[in-house]
């Protein structure tokens, strides 16, 4: 499990005064990434020089409590579940004293962006995986 | 049942060239602004002048294919699930030849802004939800 | 001169309760690609296929009076000079009523989208542009 | 003078695959928030609780060349001009290595967001903004 630490940012939130909740998938995407980082080169030659994707083909979320402007969101990421050719990420969203947010679970697919098919996990991407694979 | 047609636009799109997959949920927000249009002043009066809102409390998304920049999207949106306080809504994502692109199921609950609090769903909503309810 | 006409939404404004001023960049890009629309297969074709680009190189941009959440924006587009390689779009923003709200100036250069290398305005691009031309 | 840098993201790129422009004018407002974090309970209580906003009112942007996913941006912001009511922030875009991406200057506002009118220019705002005034 990594955490990552993000500022609920001025135009994160709706008319309601409340973040608008597809902005939680965004902050679980940048989740993802930090999570990826220790590939050589990151999540970002993953996309634009492997050209290997990650593309979520099913999300569940809850969302708790409502978050404002101004406030300091904690993201755990997670690996709930490891395959062969996808995996399932949970992100688990609390204020920094503990307090639940939102949880999500993506489940997202190895995929070459090439053919928009998708491809046998990398070996590196699976062992970044079973790191952080729930017990 | 409703439908909204919306292109995909230049930005929607992340670096891997495809819809970033939170926007899907912006577009469902956009057919439920839609759907509710019908009420006395609209979904902004709802939210700015009765200070009634509709945050999502659960989501179930699933993608099943991509989209680019420049596609049109026609979003289906009816209701699945009408409670008290709480409704289910459907989106179902298409192309212009009917393949479907995503689905996706947000159950929200009518809350007074103010406290902060679920509220009774005022009548007005209920009709809305009935007349678009799944048979 | 084209209008758009496009409502605030939900998601636009900030947390002081106004649309979010980047937004309007948007908003003008929107506006730009309903002036090009005419082109064969549009402004989507000209990025995706014949790889020609207008990124903006310089913006201007007066913000009047602020706007809130469900409010309808018009936007007037015209061209409010044109050379050789870049052209200068002019977007008036009003409210339904005529009331001004922003006014942005955006350069954009005609640029080939493989070389990331200014070209030669296309002609049919330039017809476009001679018929929006202040007088 | 400070320094903010940030990762652009998976998101912030359109079609055709460069940073979609108005999102440099988001990334500006970060740097500016980064600017007035030493007020007393940052931006987000001048926002939130003393209810004063910096609006902007004009704003001039140079773009001078693209960035892509994956590149980190160092945004360097100081108080170009300052005045009773208003000030102009200049924002410095540059890539790791030095280079000159882009430079936008914005004129704010001091507003009461309550009366949506302009105000004296708090002393404690002031005070940070003549420590990073231009000479």
């Amino acid at each position: 499990m990594i955490t990552l630490e993000r500022p609920i940012r001025f135009q994160d939130v709706d008319a309601a005064g409340l973040v608008f909740f597809p902005n939680y998938l965004a902050y679980a995407h940048e989740a993802m990434e930090a999570l990826f980082e220790p590939l050589a080169g990151g999540y970002t030659r993953l996309i634009l020089e492997r050209r290997i994707g990650l593309p979520a083909v099913r999300v569940e979320a809850e969302f708790v409590a409502p978050m404002r402007f101004g406030e300091l969101l904690a993201i755990e990421v997670s690996v709930a579940r490891l395959g062969n050719r996808s995996l399932t990420l949970r992100f688990q969203f609390r204020r920094p004293d503990g307090t639940r947010v939102a949880e999500t679970r993506h489940t997202v697919v190895t995929t070459d962006l090439e053919a928009l098919r998708s491809c046998p996990m990398p070996e590196d991407v699976r062992a970044i995986c079973e790191q952080h694979l729930e017990r």
